[in-house]
């Protein structure tokens, strides 16, 4: 592709829909990508620069002209400039703003005064609003009326009080099967529900997923109408809400992409392990104790790692369901004993099972029956231990507001270590030696 | 609120929303439930039943006289309708498809007749279409006349040719904003992109966060119109994969619900513990080859865990991290080596840097500096090992088309484990003894 043909370039990426490009720029080599951006000039547009992702946009907007990134920007919905211009540097957002139109301007310094992640930052300040005494009629005519300042997408229709705020929404549908005389407050949606700008977009994702709502209003702390949030922001936003969870259940930094450096990444990764390294002594310390016993029988080195682990695998499992149902709001006060029971329960039938088949596992192997005890007796002893832990921990994380899906997993590991260790050496002292 | 007080329960609960009344019946007691249901006679309808989850609906509609659920059935749009049949014993699915109106019928059997998580069974068969001559007046004139008819939820018109092929569509913002004597197919959308009803619901909702899309035509093997699917479907499809995946990455089965029983929890989560039993018992093995080194010098048992959960959880982080880009499509041919590359790296750099800190705690932990050495050299290799294992064996697994997902974990742990078990003793054996 880099044959230094330009217009092949051209015809090969013009077809292409932005979001497409945007993960070609993604994926290709940082030499490559410099050759085809310095050969492809003109071709990067708005769309292409917001579906980038944050490090790889600030990175390619520091190498264009001022007059190209403010052309590129000045298309798009505010939402979406808000989005470009959040994580660039205050030169660079001055830049952008000095070149939007003043009402732009406006909207786009607004939202960048929100909270990151709050509905004022995903919200289009481009709205559709009317009175509440309106008809069908009336509405339509205003509509066509002013093609040129409805915004590109929009679904619903706002009626507003004398004083902005929001009292209900139509929907285009039935505004276009009803009649011109209707009014359109004898047509609301049954359902309506407004966001405040303050609220959180994981919060605002939450709800667009569980009433299918397809747009909802914005409002500010007097209730006035600010702004509309649509359905493909919050399905984003869940999007990166998921993303967030399973990466930081990995013990990586929520805002790990493919395109960062090895530094970055290594900075990333660094804090999860060095927490690990620190439990992972903890263990050994329980180890330590138990040195004599080891040296007496070193078969128990041996196994000790089988009991650890299914206890860590166990917890795991709980502690993943548990974070999950946390996250979606299924996990309350109302079931928090009936899960920790089912859990505890699920633990001891799994253990009872891997206890026995550990347990003559243990004997045939080193033909020591006492020892296929010892083993089976911790198995059980660290399953339950797991069940209790995995879905205990996060609940309780959860109620000090430390997020669950970050920390749950370092806390879970150590109890089933420890437990792991202690229970099997511990068992072992008392009944081999 | 289980006083027995029917009015009382009435009036609590007919405010709320059908998704949080499902909310509320999955999280309380099942006696209560029971209860519940019994003194609330009536008040269940479709709208809760599909948002129930699926066990717990299964449970309800067994319960349930036949003509109450055909009569809760009968006004939910057909997606809805199929998304609550395909889980039921046939029995009860007769009896609900006897029910419908005969067109709903055929819409509903049709659906069934795809494969489950397809765009077949996502879609709803309510389309609006119009021939592509047709000017925005006609379009306007033709919903007017027919109120009853339309969905109750939709946001394009479709225009399609003579043959039923979807031809492209228009916004009913646009149709709103344009004069009558405007021809519909002046003013399509410029991205339109169809589905097959075969194709994967994963895909779909990928391709509707990806570009946007808010609404999208299903076409059958001959491209003609056969359903549309919208962006909510869209959004809980996305919703259901992600949760599919976070919980196969801990090792959980993908179906699991908080609702879910003892037995069927046991089981969903004892597949993956048996596997995890096999592995760690293949890392025993490696253990039992140095027996005769761990009884020459105890210490080595109190350490081996450390390198071993080390490389387990940097191996997990790769792992992550690699799935999560081979699920959004973020990770190709065209940059994993490059990847590949870049993990090694960073288990290089932060192999180094806790090698740095482990081996000087093990110097001081035992006195004796050459463990020290063993245990840094140790750490360092088997960080290597996790960061290449834990990026290659996802993107293996996807070229066989195993799901990542479900089966990276037991062998990414596997390697880390059993070369950190390996590489530790070993390095022992040869330098300490």
């Amino acid at each position: 592709v880099e044959g230094e043909d330009a217009e092949a370039l051209d015809a090969l990426l013009d077809p292409l829909h932005p979001a497409d490009i945007a993960d070609l720029l993604e994926q290709i080599d940082p030499r490559d990508r410099k050759a085809l951006l310095t050969l492809w000039k003109g071709g990067l547009d708005g769309d292409i620069l917001s579906e980038l992702d944050d490090n790889l946009r600030e990175q390619i907007i520091a190498d264009l002209a001022p007059a190209d990134l403010v052309a590129a920007v000045r298309e798009l919905e505010t939402d979406d400039v808000v989005d470009i211009v959040e994580d660039l540097e205050p030169v660079q957002q001055r830049a952008i703003l000095a070149g939007l139109s003043p009402a732009d301007r406006v909207a786009v310094e607004k939202a960048l005064a929100y909270p990151e992640y709050s509905a004022g930052r995903m919200m289009q300040t481009e709205v559709v609003r009317m009175p509440e005494d309106w008809t069908v009629g009336q509405a339509i005519d205003f509509m066509r009326a002013s093609p040129g300042q409805l915004p590109d997408q929009f679904y619903h229709v706002i009626l507003v009080d004398p004083r902005m705020r929001p009292k209900g929404y139509v929907q285009l549908g039935r505004l276009l099967s009803s009649k011109r005389e209707v009014r359109l407050a004898d047509i609301l949606e049954d359902s309506f529900r407004t966001f405040g700008v303050e609220d959180e977009q994981g919060a605002v994702a939450y709800a667009f997923n569980q009433y299918h709502l397809i747009s909802a209003p914005v409002v500010d702390a007097d209730e006035r109408l600010v702004g509309v949030i649509t359905i493909d922001d919050a399905m984003e936003a869940l999007d990166e809400e998921h993303e967030e969870d399973i990466l930081r259940l990995a013990g990586v930094g929520g805002e790990s992409e493919l395109s960062d450096s090895v530094r970055e990444t290594t900075r990333q990764r660094f804090p999860w392990l060095a927490v690990n390294l620190v439990t992972a002594i903890l263990a050994s310390g329980v180890i330590s104790l138990f040195e004599d016993v080891i040296a007496g029988l070193v078969a128990l080195a041996v196994l000790m790692p089988i009991v650890a682990s299914m206890g860590g695998n166990a917890g795991t499992q709980s502690l993943t369901v548990a974070v999950r149902a946390i996250a979606t709001r299924d996990l309350t006060g109302s079931n928090v004993w009936r899960v920790i029971r089912r859990e505890v329960a699920v633990g001891l039938v799994n253990g009872l099972i891997f206890a026995l088949v550990m347990g003559a596992i243990g004997w045939a192997w080193f033909g020591a029956p006492m020892l296929g005890v010892v083993i089976a007796a911790a198995m059980v002893i660290n399953l339950v231990v797991a069940g209790l832990a995995g879905t205990a921990i996060p609940v309780i994380l959860e109620k000090l507001k430390v997020d669950p899906a970050l920390a749950s997993g370092a806390f879970v590991t150590t109890v089933t270590d420890v437990v792991g260790f202690f229970a099997f050496l511990g068992l072992a002292a008392l009944i081999l030696l």
